[in-house]
């Protein structure tokens, strides 16, 4: 059982009438005659997070992880509405420290709580499930669609690649890192960076786009897959830290290094496709919004996502190259 | 802790710049400068539903649940966003089920689902924790608010009180009833009738509403905290089923019996408020829409929401009224 074949077969038909669902295979819907751009993430403690990360920290997440769904449409965030089950024994004081983290990235992003339910948990067990429904305005030219890209596209990414999964077995000490690399992988784990302003610059330019949450190679190939197309990916432009480039380098085998970063979740970067001749108009759009961008790979015909070697040969993925919920 | 405090004092302030957000202190907001009527609703397996429940029935009790807000506000349904995590164990099938509940109801309510998130608990004991974000139009005399009654004006319900309530014990087996009894009453509890065409006709009409979730005191208390007044109901007004005489007659104490009945949750009738020049008018209103509607009490200068007896003296209410999920 996959989340994607779940979606696909079991929820998206009961989409099949709301033309601005996209059949439940893009980031974010359109409503109200495409005058709003809706998205909703979920994330649970021990799933989506650690579960004794501080609670202000968790909240910035989850504004950040759907702020990421809204920037790789290019939209503009109004605000969003909260729906919360806290374990059976939550403090106040957590709340509210949950709240305060609410509060910070509200007044960093301008967004505003419209809503919510706040309800806890009766199971004692039960952790923290957290759900957030973001709605912002489109761009003036049109969202832009997971779907719309074409044989022969470049296909780019945002920021640097491996980062937050580097940063969780960090904290989970499944590796060890000088205290600096640990300090700024951990970071990117715990407070990812939605590419607002490059999502609205790519408007109109970008083909398709997704943001990456699965892992780059995942949601490359969600990208591909909705616009009917294989991604090729170049193992060597993907763009590292320098604290995931000292972590390849020590690794005894350099390629099983690259497709294991480029396979790890919560990126929060953009990945998106526009045409050969666009790409001064990307550069462009990549300083206009004070992001890096690198070039990876091309989309051509075919399907599924592959990462390549110097010498265009596949590279061997882990686990489909993402992450996927119904697959442990 | 209550669930209302942490409400007004923990979240409220996080809404304070968003004029459509009343504070949090309403069943929905308005969004997109007043174009949609948005509301969240979460249930969690074990405090919003029976464990056991079958899984087509959850979903469409999420669904009403939902619309029960948006007809409290005069809203018409459009669609909405879903959220799931689904126990660590659960079966494909179950989903399916789930997933079939969802289409009924989608196609009795001319509603569409737009989007959403679908994920796995890790925790072995985690229940199943469901969110929906449900959006609609408002009327066009705009949405009935919780913060309009005046003093003198009358309060009135629709459909009968405590069923629901009375519905859960038989379910968990707390109390007896007849075979027929039982069935009206676990369908009360189930499936949940959400007002639509009611709320819709007293848009305009009705000074304020707000649909009964936690318990009709509770809830008529809330109505009158928002419009700063205080709710008396006359307990003998209170609409109840042929189940739920049959149950108050069996009882040793008809005002416990009383009060047990309006203090119980999950009814998702409308309370409404109207003033006494109105009273044709809201009986044009209730035919209308084919829904019966009590006159139940009186809003006065004052705070709370009380239970009165025949001689106006007032009948004790426990916990409070009704449900709050932070005081068990």
């Amino acid at each position: 059982m996959s989340e994607f074949d779940i979606i696909a077969d079991i929820f998206s038909p009961l989409a099949k009438d709301a033309p601005g669902a996209f059949d439940l295979k893009d980031d974010a819907a359109l409503v109200d005659e495409g005058a709003l751009v809706i998205t909703k993430d979920v994330m649970i403690a021990g799933v989506h997070f650690l579960p004794k990360d501080p609670l202000d920290l968790v909240a910035r997440k989850l504004i950040r992880v759907n702020l990421s769904d809204l920037a790789a449409k290019g939209a503009k965030p109004i605000g969003y509405f909260l729906g919360c089950a806290w374990p059976a024994n939550i403090k106040r004081e957590k709340i509210e420290l949950f709240a305060a983290g609410l509060k910070d990235d509200q007044e960093a992003f301008r967004i505003s709580l419209y809503g919510g339910d706040t309800t806890l948990h009766s199971v004692k067990a039960a952790p923290l499930t957290l759900s957030a429904t973001f709605f912002g305005t489109p761009p003036r030219r049109g969202v832009t669609r997971r779907s719309g890209a074409s044989t022969g596209d470049d296909l780019y990414v945002s920021g640097t690649i491996g980062d937050a999964g580097l940063g969780l077995k960090a904290l989970t000490k499944e590796e060890k890192f000088t205290t600096v690399d640990k300090a700024s992988l951990a970071g990117r784990y715990h407070l990812p960076d939605p590419r607002l302003s490059l999502g609205a610059a790519l408007a109109g330019l970008a083909t398709a786009a997704i943001d990456v949450s699965d892992g780059l190679i995942a949601d490359a190939g969600h990208l591909a897959k909705a616009s009917g197309l294989r991604a090729e990916i170049d193992a060597v432009t993907i763009p590292r830290s320098a604290a995931a480039a000292s972590w390849i380098a020590a690794q005894s085998h350099r390629w099983r290094a690259l497709a294991a970063l480029a396979s790890s979740g919560d990126d929060y970067e953009i990945v998106f496709s526009a045409p050969p001749a666009m790409r001064r108009s990307v550069t462009v759009a990549a300083k206009a919004s004070r992001t890096e961008v690198s070039r990876i790979g091309t989309l051509t015909r075919g399907e599924g996502a592959v990462l390549l070697d110097e010498k265009g040969e596949e590279v061997a993925v882990p686990s489909g190259g993402g992450f996927d919920h119904f697959k442990r």
